[in-house]
């Protein structure tokens, strides 16, 4: 009997992980779905991750793949998993795929927010999801910066330095500076990220809307392929990995 | 020298406390604010709080008073007083009030808000400050519901048994019942709560919801002045105390 591949969406807090990706001190998201898949399958199972997400980094909606010869019905092995689960961890959805679907080989949009917390203060309920800023912002300046973002380019600038990537090459769909109340929300789209790529993009815009730089700048930060070039690294729990979706599957 | 008598806006995540309530047993919101007081005025300091929020519940803007002989000018307390506290409370404003200001003995508007996640799972990052519905709620049938509150009404059966209070006489300004998204916020506005008195119509507008009591139900509920006749107590973490206002100040 051959193995099944299952493919989860996994929401999760990030603020009590090490990240995703197994590490040898600390619990991560990608141990504790081993762990449970391993309860669950009564065999050892070792998920795949698209998003090796930072520790402290959220996400709605990660995907991750495991192969499995057990007989559950890949629809209930959301809910089985749920019940082992612990709450900051959830399994959003369960289904089979190809045998040899890959997260991180197949083209696919991702989508992540950058939350902003503007206040006097930092507001307890708001702490753990957003970056408190008490400086003033500049959203108008923050916009017309990230238009430059849009589209097709070398990204060097905007990795962290010492990434072992083949290419910096990638493509922004979209990069959106939006206010809700008192918050504002970096939304970006595109077909993949460097390593700190949405935080760094962060950063730069907030320095922008502080006035620090010019919107303009940003294409000057482009062509110089220097991570020096760019802004400080927003902190991570800001992020949250909100999508990823698969074109070539149709819209769901 | 005389004392003088500052007020503080509070907002705190009350996932990790007792409530606000001095208890022998367990940190809360008025333990660590007397704390964190004595410390910077070097003298024994006892806040008095408008609302006391039960465990779990959290505020945006609960409001505090204390006396102090101390010379801080009273707008700088907020700032030295966040350099103190734990993460999840922070103070919002402070202010000088007359010596014999009381926060419970004021007529005040306050504003409460129950917030309900409706979706397959609970989402990681809303557990803390909303409650998690899987169950259909027909929001319509919540808002008809809804009416029968507003307005001057014995709320005893809106009030949990064994509370000590004289009047269970209240009037409520608004009962609003909104849709944000895959949330459902019941925001209510009244001259005065009872004990549980929100949760208690939170989870009697949910029967309504789930199709469990009929809008018209409420009248009969509340001219039975009988706790049974309610709905459930909703769970605390999803209640929020949002604002207290205090008309004879005139708009801030």
């Amino acid at each position: 009997m051959g193995k099944r591949r299952i493919r989860l969406t996994v929401a999760y807090d990030g603020t009590h992980y090490h990240g995703w990706q197994l590490q040898k001190n600390g619990i991560t998201i990608e141990s504790e779905l081993n762990r449970c898949l391993q309860e669950l399958f009564g065999e050892e199972i070792q998920v795949t991750g698209a998003s090796r997400t930072d520790s402290g980094v959220h996400a709605l909606g990660n995907i991750a793949v495991f192969d499995t010869a057990g007989r559950i019905p890949a629809e209930k092995v959301s809910y089985a998993l749920n019940r082992r689960l612990p709450e900051d961890i959830r399994v959003l959805g369960s289904e089979e795929v190809p045998p040899d679907w890959h997260p991180r080989r197949v083209s696919s949009r991702k989508t992540y927010e950058y939350r902003i917390y503007r206040g006097a203060f930092p507001l307890p309920t708001k702490r753990l999801y957003t970056l408190f800023v008490y400086r003033y912002l500049d959203i108008e300046r923050m916009r017309r910066a990230a238009e430059y973002l849009v589209g097709e380019h070398d990204f060097k600038s905007f990795c962290q330095t010492g990434a072992q990537v083949e290419s910096t090459v990638r493509t922004l769909y979209s990069v959106q500076v939006q206010e809700e109340g008192p918050e504002v929300v970096i939304r970006v789209c595109g077909n993949g990220f460097l390593y700190n790529m949405v935080r760094i993009i962060a950063g730069t815009l907030m320095d922008v809307g502080y006035g620090k730089r010019e919107p303009e700048d940003m294409s000057r930060i482009l062509a110089l392929r220097d991570r020096n070039s760019a802004g400080p690294t927003a902190p991570a729990h800001g992020l949250t990995l909100i999508r990823y979706e698969y074109p070539e599957e149709g819209p769901k």
